[in-house]
């Protein structure tokens, strides 16, 4: 059994630009959806999208091309292998667009052992990963959707701890330029 | 002066499906870049980015209709007046791609007390701005800097959590998927 599979260290390098162009359509996004659940083949994904072959066919190009996609073959009992799209890697990717603020970056999942350090709480709970050998089969199981809840939990309370935390950048840049241009009235006799 | 002025409440309902069809264009990338600098007129935006009038004319159209950019007249000395186009409103979205992942959300700033009240980190640096109405002009303006840093790193921090426990949901999912997998094999007699 492989316990925690490391990750495929020989990531392509996605850029956002090429990404977000991908994303910029219905049916690329409704494609992503459905392979997100597992890798298909090009006839799966026209029929479960409604959508007609040579469509589909040009859309996984494009998005294989631009690296979101992988492709794998499978043997199959009579004809030629078929060929799979997945995802290619995990990705995240974070749009922000206001008053003074454009910004496009990918924060697609990391691990680092230092940075960990500053969390504890986070440090708390993976550290009871270490622990789920030692436990039955059975126990293992509760055990992992346990942490995979605090998990969930830990991730929507940093969620909200950053809509606050750009709220308040928003509001403390917004004051910076108005002080500023405060400033520069004044200086020139306003 | 306004002190904090509060965000215009009368929000355009934005759906991210059209936003991200809006996204999925360089050019109307780079105009929303030069936007969330400050509000420009047509031809500003067609001489800023060497496009054609007509074609910026149609893109800015598309995300105005999108809700992402909003317009105001100003009167000039002669002539008719000018149509500014302008960023509508603060918006943030993340974008997920994965195995058994995929999410596409709005986690555009927010403000709340009541949460806010359990990052005490967070709490610690807002009361500061309480503060701020004590001070002389200049350390009022070193101290927006200061705290403006300070949630900077805040922000980087609050990142960097989330992108490792994003790390750890990835891990702790594939683990209890190939533990189902497991016992699915061995109820079947593997």
């Amino acid at each position: 059994m492989l316990f925690f599979p490391s990750l495929n260290k020989l990531f392509v390098i996605m850029k956002l630009d090429q990404i977000l162009d991908m994303l910029g359509n219905d049916t690329r996004r409704e494609i992503l959806q459905l392979l997100s659940e597992g890798p298909c083949y090009v006839s799966q994904v026209s029929q479960e999208l409604n959508v007609g072959q040579k469509a589909i066919i040009e859309h996984l190009k494009l998005m294989h091309h631009a690296g979101i996609l992988e492709t794998r073959d499978k043997k199959i009992e009579k004809g030629r292998p078929r060929k799979y799209y997945g995802i290619s890697q995990e990705v995240i990717l974070e749009v922000k667009i206001g008053h003074r603020l454009f910004d496009i970056s990918d924060i697609s999942p990391v691990f680092d052992n230092e940075l960990l350090k500053t969390f504890p709480k986070l440090e708390h709970i993976t550290a009871k990963l270490e622990m789920l050998s030692h436990l039955t089969e059975k126990d293992r199981m509760v055990e992992l959707e346990s942490i995979y809840k605090q998990l969930e939990d830990e991730r929507d309370d940093l969620d909200t701890a950053k809509r606050i935390v750009e709220y308040f950048l928003g509001q403390v840049n917004r004051e910076i330029q108005s002080q500023k241009l405060e400033k520069e009235l004044s200086d020139i006799g306003f």
